[in-house]
């Protein structure tokens, strides 16, 4: 994992610019002087710096427009029993995006969220709303064929950098991203396998909730895919290509763009996770533009957070995917951010600060 | 820990109600109906289901009137060097509740909920808005006399009592108890020694921020209220009396009554969680009503959590107290209210279930 950013990305990312530095000493200056000792709201207090710092604004802002994009597909690996569910539910599900019944939209509602569904590789046709950046219906078997060809996987990536510059041009200040597709776990498990070095056995889940047979079957499918995946690992789109599909790649190229566009993002579960991981590697240094929203029950989740160094907000095992994790810890990081811009300081509340003998208060 | 519903407690407590066993399998079985695979929102689900069986109610109602009442009091004790702020911070910190400049003040507001602030033994005089139940000025030094008198103690506990009836009398659907006293996590370290059976260096904690010299002398002080408060332990108003303080006293009358009244409470940290004790002790069953909202950084938090075997919401190192972490978690516990009241069903949204293989999925 790389975290130089000086070096631009493989793929024609540009480097990735750095949070402000100066802003996080502000905030953390600043938290040291509100009326409570020093320290006490632990992650709290580290939530709102790290905002501050991606902003650029101490007190940090209240988030005016967080978006949640969520990027539909289906897998060819999905024909091959790997999922509970069969692949005409990613369709119906984007149905049910669309008029709002689903746990994302209740959860973006909650947290003061809007949803945005893209269809990249659904396997029947949407509106056309949602299918401009739609590259084919379904992507290929991975554990027997490539997910995409070249020029899909390259359409694939810069549709996810267009539409992370579309929402940060029409002002969202926090991006979360979302997933459905059936099947899309299986991928998700072979592009962690492949960049953290983790056998099959280790990475593999219970996706939408199979049975003993059927996770015989992915976890079989992750060994063929991944024989397949290792032998471009050093390629990110060539990964994307071979491994992923076309909502992943999305997701990747979405999650390497909002970081070059300086906009925090929160991370959401195991097929998220599995797209940051491509995604620092088209963009290393993207990830410290990323919070990362909680920690899935998928085994995959834990393996992203590792390798990413991040610190889920929330650990709720969860393992639904949509965006619905990080939907559920928004509400948490406006809390911080609120936190750190409306308390009161000592001065301003004429509140005294700790004995002189204490070396851990606000005054000493 | 006793959880005999049928048993009146020993001061008087009316025996406590169950929940709602039936509604609560209705949740479980309208959450496996919902649009997403069975299980996969993991604790949001059981959250929700937790809500439902609280209020009777299929699907769950959003919280209307979640009331936050924060219980000052000032700590013979701090004079001994147990804390690193002087004990004239607690007044000064009511006055900066009731300008709203506090943590509490703006958790509540990012949650929706509403804040009354009461005075049970500050050492200082307070507004008459919230000085109507005050026992005394400051609490006795626990180490070597008892925080109250026999009358004051009743006194105490039947104001939280009073108090949780005007809350849910006025509308409150969903109960936060907060603390506001300097030194008050030195009688909770001693309640909860006393009632989990823990040695004083296992319970102590850096409080407000207290270096090596104070932790030895609130170590010191714990020891020696924990001799005087061994002698009551069968006794829990005698227990408040010893070893607690006005504030915690009328915390354990109000969380013993908040269940009575079959209203569900938000449980904050260390010094709520230490009245908790004590309150289960008062009305037998009482915790079945209640929900911790985060793992205290204090160690006497997670002492708490396992002997009234509650799961926390949130893990986030905070050590505040004046509710902030319940606080903190009630968006989470919104969400998965609205989850279960506002998702689609498969029926609804005309989504599949899981292919007939499978057994885990909603219609297997």
């Amino acid at each position: 994992m790389s975290t130089d950013q000086n070096q631009p990305g493989p793929t024609g990312f540009p480097a990735v610019p750095a949070p402000d530095e100066q802003t996080r000493r502000q905030a953390v200056a600043r938290h040291e002087q509100l009326t409570k000792p020093a320290g006490s709201l632990g992650r709290l207090e580290e939530l709102g710096v790290w905002v501050a710092a991606r902003q650029g604004s101490c007190p940090p802002r209240p988030f005016t427009r967080p978006r949640v994009v969520i990027f539909a597909g289906d897998h060819g690996i999905a024909a091959h029993g790997v999922s509970a569910y069969p692949s005409e539910v990613t369709g119906q599900m984007v149905g049910n995006f669309l008029s709002g019944g689903a746990a994302v939209n209740v959860l973006a509602s909650n947290a003061g969220a809007t949803v945005r569904v893209v269809d990249m590789a659904v396997n029947t046709d949407t509106p056309p709303v949602i299918s401009a950046h739609k590259v084919r219906r379904g992507s290929g078997a991975i554990d027997r064929e490539d997910a995409l060809t070249a020029a899909e996987a390259d359409a694939a990536v810069n549709a996810g950098r267009t539409i992370a510059d579309e929402e940060v041009d029409s002002g969202a200040d926090l991006l979360i991203a979302g997933d459905m597709g059936i099947g899309n776990t299986t991928p998700a498990a072979v592009l962690i396998a492949a960049l953290t070095g983790t056998e099959p056995v280790a990475v593999v889940g219970r996706g939408t909730g199979i049975d003993d047979n059927a996770w015989m079957r992915k976890t079989a499918a992750i060994r063929d895919a991944l024989r397949r995946a290792r032998k471009v690992l050093n390629d990110p789109v060539a990964l994307l290509r071979t491994s992923a599909g076309a909502d992943i790649a999305a997701l990747a190229g979405f999650l390497a763009q909002a970081a070059v566009r300086r906009t925090p993002v929160l991370l959401d579960g195991v097929v998220v996770g599995a797209a940051a991981l491509v995604a620092e590697e088209l963009a290393p240094g993207a990830r410290q533009w990323w919070l990362a929203g909680h920690r899935s029950a998928e085994p995959g989740g834990p393996l992203v957070l590792d390798h990413l160094d991040l610190t889920p907000v929330l650990d709720l095992q969860m393992r639904l995917g949509e965006g619905s994790g990080a939907l559920t810890a928004l509400p948490v990081v406006t809390a911080a951010v609120r936190v750190l811009g409306e308390m009161a300081t000592f001065a301003e509340a004429g509140v005294g600060g700790p004995t002189e003998a204490e070396a851990t208060g606000p005054t000493a």
